[in-house]
């Protein structure tokens, strides 16, 4: 099966303009088919601050009001996606930008929860890898922003995480895929602190183990069971670490970052 | 020869969510291949105010700085452009929206003038109409913003009405184009204040008559000098006018609005 890397950056990338530079110059070289998914980061917030919307948190999670959406589509949609792909274009990359409307690629609700209004955010029902894959053998590259659709005519803000590992499940049936998490750390980590401690292959027996001896972080453990859920939907591999580390990965075989795979396939 | 619609609305119907909404519904039924290429609108210059950003004008054209090409690439490849495709796919159209930068299909330099610097503005250089057609053969109804990009990052303020005439001009290779221009009048008026003036059909022989007798109302003047270029370079025939007489005109096959029809084909 044709190898695919899904390749999914966040805020510490997006909002320093060096680094980003740097790693799409680093992602347009990446060999064979590819996508890459990005949340937005500080522009978003700062953008809000200045039209006066106050960022809404319930239990540390933000709440996107009709006025936050419209600052996501804007900032998410446009101005981020666009530059991505105008800099990928710069460098001989065919990047093309999407939400998860374009295309009804990603097609989701708005969150229902019993107690919390979360406003304009997607849950995602489902991928339409076909679709999908018609870009990808048109030779394009994906770009996705953090962003679906209701199918009713309204855009909901979705996270870039969930929208990475959804796509590399949706693609599994067509490709060997790799999830790729790019983070702040080097990897998971055995002790939080050392930097040098990266765990560089978990399997889901060793992954349980270090969880109850309490080893693995708790903001990790979310980010960690949505990894291995990918995997037994037919993720190939997942890669978690820092970008620099997880590109130099990709390009030269060599894994840098934590290394989760699934269970061997027959 | 397949026939596609290439259908260009500008800031009188995307800054009224009501027409707006009327006209994708409309859009969505038009059958066959079709294209949308979208303006902003006040949409971009609200924005603009509301940041502190004022509108620089140079012999009556908007000079784009470095803050504004922000605004727009937000407003019209973000919040127009994403909102525009969600609507259009909740009425079961394909949607999916582009920039001149996604797949690089429109090839673009930053406007070069002896005397004014007009900033972060596209001329046309190319468009890749078969990069387009991978899209349209995948059953994708194309929606662009009015933005490309210069090749080596940058993305660039861009008219809609040349937007629409180039990507008509490039699809005329593989189709019989018609090139679709919504506007606030029901089309070319013989008296300017008289809607009922309109004149039905034009050929090139008699608009230069109409033009050298003073009939043409001088702003109608450079939009069809355009309408014309893009006949003798392959497009099958303009319609201008209002855009619900238009998609009534596409529907039903009977012309309200101007026709312009190109020199008839061997």
């Amino acid at each position: 099966m044709e190898k695919i890397h899904i390749i999914k950056i966040g805020g510490n990338i997006i909002d320093n303009p060096e680094r980003l530079n740097t790693f799409l110059k680093d992602f347009a070289v990446i060999p064979g088919k590819k996508v890459l998914v990005h949340g937005g980061g500080k522009i978003a917030s700062d953008l809000s601050l200045t039209l006066g919307i106050s960022p809404k948190l319930i239990d540390g999670r933000r709440v996107t009001d009709a006025d936050s959406l419209k600052v996501v589509t804007m900032v998410y949609g446009g101005l981020i996606n666009k530059n991505v792909v105008a800099q990928l274009q710069a460098h001989q990359c065919n990047a093309i930008g999407l939400t998860g409307a374009d295309g009804n690629i990603i097609q989701a609700h708005k969150r229902v929860h019993p107690q919390i209004d979360y406003g304009f955010v997607g849950d995602i029902d489902k991928v339409d890898g076909e679709k999908l894959d018609v870009f990808l053998k048109g030779g394009f590259v994906p770009v996705f922003a953090a962003l679906t659709h209701d199918q009713q005519g309204t855009m909901l803000n979705t996270n870039a995480d969930t929208i990475a590992a959804q796509l590399a499940i949706a693609l599994s049936g067509f490709y060997q895929t790799e999830l790729v998490y790019c983070f702040e750390k080097k990897g998971v980590l055995k002790s939080i602190d050392n930097e040098n401690s990266v765990i560089r292959q978990l399997d889901e027996t060793a992954y349980q183990h270090l969880k109850q001896e309490g080893v693995i972080a708790a903001g990790m453990i979310p980010k960690l069971d949505n990894a291995f859920e990918t995997l037994h939907k037919g993720v190939h591999s997942v890669i978690i670490g820092k970008a620099e580390d997880l590109l130099h990965s990709i390009t030269e075989n060599d894994v840098l970052g934590t290394l989760l795979q699934g269970p061997v396939k027959q």
